[in-house]
């Protein structure tokens, strides 16, 4: 009935019930249980988008949006089936502005599209959580990845957001200037808010200049402490580094053993470093003395941009690395900490990691202390899967004890929905209010955050 | 009756009702009319305010915070009387983790106290409304000021919040890591929001390392447009310079008439740069460079610390200077556009000014677009002040029409909730709705934001 209803009102061609659309629409990149929507739609514009939520309102279905579906934690999923809305379609560039370095986009363009147009001009938008994902869906989730210790996450980057709300009105939270003391600041609000909030229809951001050069190093240090200490090291000194990832000893010997790559299988920094000529061989330099101080060995420095792409093609495939083989799946922890605590925590991770006899990483982005691991299970062995989950949880909790948080930049989803009450404590149920007040219907994105 | 049971519950040491005090806590800065609270308490700790609010539940009587006063719309003003809250003795640092660069301070402690305390750690932190206000008072208001451009404002430098809801309930906004995709990000929801939403006990914030060297410099250009386009420039071309201050000739005349400065009387530009020594040789001389070519004048460079400290100390006395006389008063905008619409906004601003043949000034935070007003008014003239106000709302409106906000960094307060509508439409009824959500029985701050 009500699927009828979005043919009708929306256009046939914009509602698919073929097997391919609701199959494609039912996971993400997480492995949380697949669930098939009811109905896939692909709106155009803002209309499009409230015709869908007055339908859903008026016959009670709950609405999942879905950007490319490379979510983690199972956000895209629809777990009580109904319309899943696709953003293919919604992929355009409403407004550019260069002289004040901000774009306001629909939320089905992905960041790379996006770069490639903003390129002729000497900007970038500069958040990459490592995957060419789309801009609604690195809203939706609070991306941040490798390039968060200078650039921050997401919710540092919008200054405003053109929502459609469960029961049709269109706000705006914020406006196209730089700063604002007026109302109450709630678009950070709808930031990793999952979809469970509204439905995002324009996304205005701020733009960045291309940095001019762009330097790259690896080294090695002897235990996951040290690698720790470094990223301290640096964070104190003040030193604009623009990317700065660890991968442990059996990271490395898993990229190598999956690709032909020949890195020294000990624990390793990556660097990136990006600025003007000048500042980017003093910053080199100064990184290079500090690390040699704490041990630090195997120093490459590569100016190439093709050996540059190398070794970040490396960095992006770890996650795949692991699951090459046949019946082989994987968990993975998000968890992010003070910088005092990063030592400590590595150590507990590898430690976690070990107790399995499961193969799996440590890696991730520690100059802001979101470190992730990923721990390798057979699906065909009974108790595999939930001993690898263990050490997620076991994790979680310890990240939570020090003064951390659960996920750094994947999002609740389904798989954090355990640890909010023990993180947020009594804020949970300001939260659920303002989930309530929002959404009092209950067909945003149900099932997700709580 | 709920007097007595402050005394008994807090202790009568903590509870003043001295006439003094009253007066004290009876008005801000702001042209807004004094009203005196009922009572005014001084609480050492989250207990006592948890007391506090317990007390005004009861009694419904209404709670307003009070930082040190300076605020610019009225938000600390008790306009249904009731009890001020002073933070005088909540100044406390908690906690403070020079690795993490993070410290955690209870609300009444000064950017200044706090700063004292940071330097011998080579830290800093950076955000200055211009006066030594309470972090607690910057909070509530999402202050910024003349280091906005590189660091923006207070909403960007909080980690989490523990606040004391209205029902007694302590939350915690956010955790002590870097970043979080965890539960709704909804920790700038209660920053800006004037004490209308809960009662701040601690605040965890960032902190910044304190630059090698300071380098200012000041220059005159020809009309109001230039100088909104050099801001513009040195924006695009990602000069991080720490800050970019304009005033006009208006402005200029006013400070060297009621000081004995001698700066040259024309539109003017005063910069800061701030970093490691070489950096700041190249930004400075770059930005030379850029001013020249837009027919700059004057340029005047100092590298010394105590001409520096003139410099700044003419730009803080500048509000002062315009109101010396006897009988005289002032009304100030605080309007922040796209930068691409600085240059309109700001000749608009100046034209307003003159057409209501009073005194004024236009000057402000161009690097992030954010710039004041200040019309002087003689109070014993009648309707000078309604005329002096009409320029307010001529600008404010201006300023929503093109994109921007109609306070950028002074808040809500009392002066601006007649554009709340205009500026935020249909988002206010989800605001009021947060608001009705977090303080039900509304005993805190009535009166403010809407």
């Amino acid at each position: 009935m009500y699927i009828e209803q979005l043919k009708n009102k929306l256009g046939s061609e914009k509602v698919s019930l073929e097997e391919k659309d609701l199959k494609q629409h039912s996971h993400d990149e997480s492995p949380h249980e697949a669930i098939d929507p009811d109905v896939v739609c692909f709106p155009e514009n803002r209309q499009d988008i409230k015709t869908i939520l007055e339908i859903a309102r008026t016959y009670k279905v709950p609405v999942t949006p879905y950007g490319i579906g490379s979510g983690l934690e199972g956000a895209a999923i629809p777990v009580h089936h109904g319309i899943s809305i696709n953003f293919n379609k919604m992929n355009q560039i409403i407004d550019f502005s260069p002289e004040d370095m901000t774009v306001t986009v629909q939320p089905g363009i992905t960041r790379v599209q996006l770069n490639q147009f903003l390129k002729e001009y000497g900007l970038m938008f500069p958040i990459d959580p490592n995957i060419d994902a789309s801009i609604g869906g690195m809203v939706a989730t609070n991306a941040s990845g490798t390039t968060g210790l200078r650039y921050g996450a997401m919710k540092d980057q919008i200054l405003d957001l053109e929502i459609v709300l469960s029961d049709g009105t269109v706000i705006h939270t914020g406006t196209k200037a730089k700063k604002s003391s007026s109302g109450y600041l709630f678009t950070n609000l709808f930031v990793g808010s999952e979809g469970t909030l509204g439905i995002f229809t324009e996304i205005t951001m701020k733009l960045y200049g291309i940095p001019e050069e762009t330097v790259m190093a690896r080294c090695t240090l002897d235990t996951l402490e040290v690698c720790a200490k470094a990223s301290q090291i640096i964070s104190l000194k003040g030193i604009p580094i623009l990317r700065l990832e660890l991968m442990d000893k059996e990271s490395i010997v898993e990229m190598n053993r999956q690709n032909d790559y020949h890195f020294p299988e000990k624990h390793s920094l990556f660097l990136e470093f990006a600025g003007t000529k000048n500042a980017i061989i003093h910053d080199v330099e100064l990184v290079k003395k500090l690390l040699h101080e704490l041990g630090c060995e195997d120093w490459v420095v590569s100016r190439d941009p093709s050996e540059q792409q190398e070794i970040w093609r490396a960095r992006k495939e770890l996650s795949l690395a692991f699951v090459q083989e046949e019946g082989m799946d994987e968990v993975g922890a998000d968890v992010c900490v003070p910088i005092s605590r990063l030592p400590e925590l590595l150590t507990y991770a590898r430690q976690l990691i070990q107790e399995t006899g499961l193969r799996g990483g440590v890696w991730g982005h520690v100059g802001d202390g979101n470190f992730h691991t990923l721990v390798l299970f057979d699906t065909r062995i009974k108790g595999e899967k939930e001993l690898a989950e263990s050490t997620n949880e076991a994790l979680a909790k310890r990240a939570i004890e020090v003064g951390g948080t659960c996920t750094g930049e994947h999002g609740v989803g389904l798989g954090k929905i355990k640890y909010q009450e023990i993180e947020h404590g009594p804020a949970v149920r300001i939260m659920k209010g303002i989930k309530q007040l929002l959404d009092p219907t209950g067909i945003l994105n149900p099932g997700k955050i709580f």
